[in-house]
Order: C-alpha cells, then sequence, then structure tokens
C-alpha cells in the first residue's frame, strides 16, 4: 500500500514541517520505498517533484525540504509497490489537463478491476490501477461537464463516480484542480484543521515540533489530510468510509445527504 | 526572447554538461531570467523541474546539476518573458498526455495570432501563445489521428501544421513524446551531433569542458539542439527556416521532399 499526505490553506502555506514527517514513512519510519512524489499548485501553475528512490533518502526530497514552496493545494505520495513496477511512469501524484485547469491525483489502495477507457480522450502512461482510475474518472468528468462546472456540482458528481469506481477495491485518493482538494475515504484517511488560536504541533515520527502562532496571521486556515495522523498532540478526524470531502481554503465541505 | 535546449540520444544519458552552460544564460551571461524548466523522459515516465526564478541562481537548477538524471529525451527552456507574466503557468516547458504517451514543448518565438480552440480536448491553463499554440496541435493531432500513427506519419503532418502556425510568427519549437525528439526552426535552431571518435567539448559560457571520450562507448551516440550553440571547438549545424528535423535515438530525420 502507499501513503497520502494532502493540504489545503487559504493562504499560501509551506508544508514543510508536515513533510518532514511524512518523508521518513518512505524507507526509515515505515516501508513506503517505492518511490514518491508532491504536487504544489501556484495559482494556476503547478509543479510536480517525482523520485522512484526511497523519500527519507531522495536528493529531490532533500530540494523540497530545503526550498519552501508556498502553495495553497498541496498533495503528495509514498509508495509500497503493489500493481505496476518501480518507476517514473507509475509515480504518483499523476497529472492531467481538463477545462483548462491541471489536476493532480494520487491513490492510497488496490482496485482489482479496471473501467474500460475505450475512446476516452485521458489514458494511463504507466501500468497502475491508480493511473487508471485517474484517467476513467477525467474522462467521465470530461463527458458529463463539456465545461467547467461549479465546485458544489463537481463534488455530487464526482461522489457518484467515485462509489463506482470503490466497488472494485480500496480506493482512498486525493484529487485537486488547485481551488478545491477533494479527499475520498474507503479505508483510511484522517485529516486535521488548524485555525486561530494556532498551538504546538510535535511530530509521530520525529522529535520536531512547530509553534504555529509563530508562523500565521489569526485569519490564516490550513487542513491537513494523511493516511494516518502525522502529529501526536492533535485530534485528527477520521474520515468514514465513503466520504468524500471537499477542501476549499482550508475548509471542509461535505455533500448534502 | 526564450532560449531552447533539448537532446536525444540513444542510451540514457546525462545532460549536466550541456545545462551548465545554458543555465548561465539565465540571469548571467545573457538575459533571459524570467524562469526556466527542463523535462526528462525516463522509459515513459517524464518528470519536469520548474521554476520561476533565474536558471543561473534557482535551487531547482542546483539540483538538476548535482543530481545527474540520465535520460535519452530531454527539453529545456530558459525564458525571457515577451507574452504572458512570470508565473509558473507560463513557464516553459508544457506538459499534456496523447495516445498514453506524455508530450513535451517548449517555444522560442512569438505568435501574434492564435488559432482558435474552441471544442477541442486541449486548452491552456496559462495566457502564452506558447502554451496555446502546443495545445492546437495536440488538438489537431488529435483529430488526425485517433491512435497513435507511425513517427514518420507524426512527421509528416505535423509538418503541415507547423506551417500552419508559423504563419503568426517565429515558431521555434522542440516537441516530444519521448521516443522522437522534434525541432523546428523558423530563426535561430543549431544541433550537433556527438558519436564516436569522441572527443573534448569546451563550453561557451563558462571554462568546462568534457572530455566525452572517457564517459561514452563506441556505440553512443548524442544529438544536442540549442538557440545557438552551447560549445565553442565543435561544429553546430545551424538548421533552415521552416525545417523541422526529427531526432531518434541522437539520429537526425528530414521529411522527404
Amino acid at each position: 500500500m502507499c501513503q497520502l499526505l494532502g493540504m489545503s490553506c487559504n493562504v499560501p502555506t509551506d508544508i514543510v514541517f508536515s513533510f518532514e514527517g511524512f518523508r521518513r514513512r518512505g524507507g526509515l519510519t515505515d516501508e513506503h520505498a517505492d518511490g514518491w512524489g508532491i504536487a504544489f499548485f501556484e495559482d494556476h501553475g503547478c509543479r510536480i517533484f517525482l523520485d522512484y528512490q526511497p523519500s527519507c533518502t531522495s536528493p529531490v526530497a532533500d530540494l523540497v525540504r530545503n526550498y519552501p514552496i508556498k502553495s495553497r493545494s498541496v498533495i503528495a505520495h509514498i509508495r509500497k509497490a503493489t500493481q505496476g513496477a518501480v518507476s517514473l511512469a507509475n509515480t504518483h501524484p499523476f497529472q492531467r489537463e481538463l477545462w483548462g485547469r491541471y489536476w493532480i491525483f494520487a491513490h492510497n489502495g488496490t482496485l482489482t478491476e479496471r473501467p474500460d477507457l475505450t475512446g476516452g480522450r485521458f489514458q494511463p502512461v504507466g501500468c497502475t490501477d491508480s493511473e487508471h482510475a485517474f484517467c476513467w474518472l477525467l474522462n467521465m468528468l470530461a463527458v458529463e461537464f463539456p465545461e467547467s462546472p461549479s465546485l458544489p456540482e463537481l463534488h455530487g458528481v464526482l461522489d457518484k463516480f467515485t462509489r463506482y469506481l470503490s466497488q472494485f477495491g480500496t480506493f482512498n485518493f486525493l484529487l485537486s484542480d488547485g481551488r478545491a482538494l477533494f479527499a475520498h475515504c474507503s479505508t483510511n484517511l484522517f485529516y486535521v484543521v488548524r485555525k486561530s488560536p494556532f498551538s504546538t504541533a510535535h511530530l509521530s515520527d520525529a522529535d520536531v515540533d512547530v509553534d504555529f502562532s509563530r508562523v500565521t496571521t489569526p485569519d490564516d486556515q490550513v487542513a491537513v489530510i494523511a493516511t494516518q495522523p502525522l502529529t501526536d498532540n492533535e485530534t485528527w478526524n477520521k474520515m468514514s468510509a465513503s466520504e468524500l470531502v471537499m477542501f476549499i481554503d482550508g475548509k471542509p465541505h461535505w455533500l448534502a445527504r
């Protein structure tokens, strides 16, 4: 399996603290040593750093630690290969463009069946079930919405397609177009929302802490989403099975049922 | 304007030597200081490093120098903004997926008119003429070829579409799907092919040389393509206006006329 990390904020924020704990799970405090990747939205642009070396020792991960990129939407992934060889083409997160926006996707879990992509405009480059599912989702969205829908509309339709794919296996994922970050839980996904009054957080995977009150303003709001909680002194919310939360500006939104 | 750098090889090769000279033109030996990017194909996968800092001082460029990535197809670009603000979304090279392959594109020049993209599956994220042209090319290719054509077929059709776009301005570009690297010259594009017997090359932009005979095998073949020659003791071929050369495994191919 793999591990996911996401961040949604109302002001550009660096993810150095969370990434420092997360990357250690890539071969040091955990076994997810088959590559890793992280995508940062910066306005409409997006840059992805990928490596098939373990994140705990990767020189690219050192860069990400030493060159704090500020972003309002981040998705990271460390891989323990279950389907597909260890290669760059199979390294999450994956990127495509739809409606003039970049879309970023990372998946934790395994899908045992792959829906048909015949005739779809998005096709996988590598051979993972994850990229296949991402292409299928985008193909379906492109057919459903010739032009970009509103975010609440998108949330509803994405929920429908996600339920369809979830019948084929474990489908924890993070998906973002830079405006919204969608987090879907099949089995394991937690989030914490940090806002004023900020306090000090301590990593689970390293003896590192940060006093957020010293690096934030009172209006800041940051949501961090992860397969397992990254800190040991904050209350992380465990998402329910089949829950699809849309984070905008660090704030979670749920579907009206 | 901007500068382009490309490399096509028959074995995975690092581009550290050429990049060392090229990056200096991004703010040190030349004025192209409005961001830069480099894309490396590794098998089917591709990773792009982008930065809107000048390449001569960018920490991401330091990583590329210190972590030699071996690739058979590389495209790099340093930007002097003429259309579109300095931002990540406007930083070349651009990436899309078509026929289950990544496509990478970088452009030097300015197009004064933009062809219609209405209804096309590929849409620009940023606001440059370059990304617009890339999307138009891919839209046209996707309509012409529902499935991936042979490389010679692709070469011919790409030449037709390139001639159409060239009427709108200066259109030097590099385009690759990892198998072939297409280099189009409107005004300025040079290439050198290095093969056995290898000799020592000396950079124009830094007092650095490399003896390729020590780092190659007799079967290696490498083509380097650049807006201006990068070395001062090799014979660079100046491409003609409207010439579209397809490099495969370091070997140039021309259209049958």
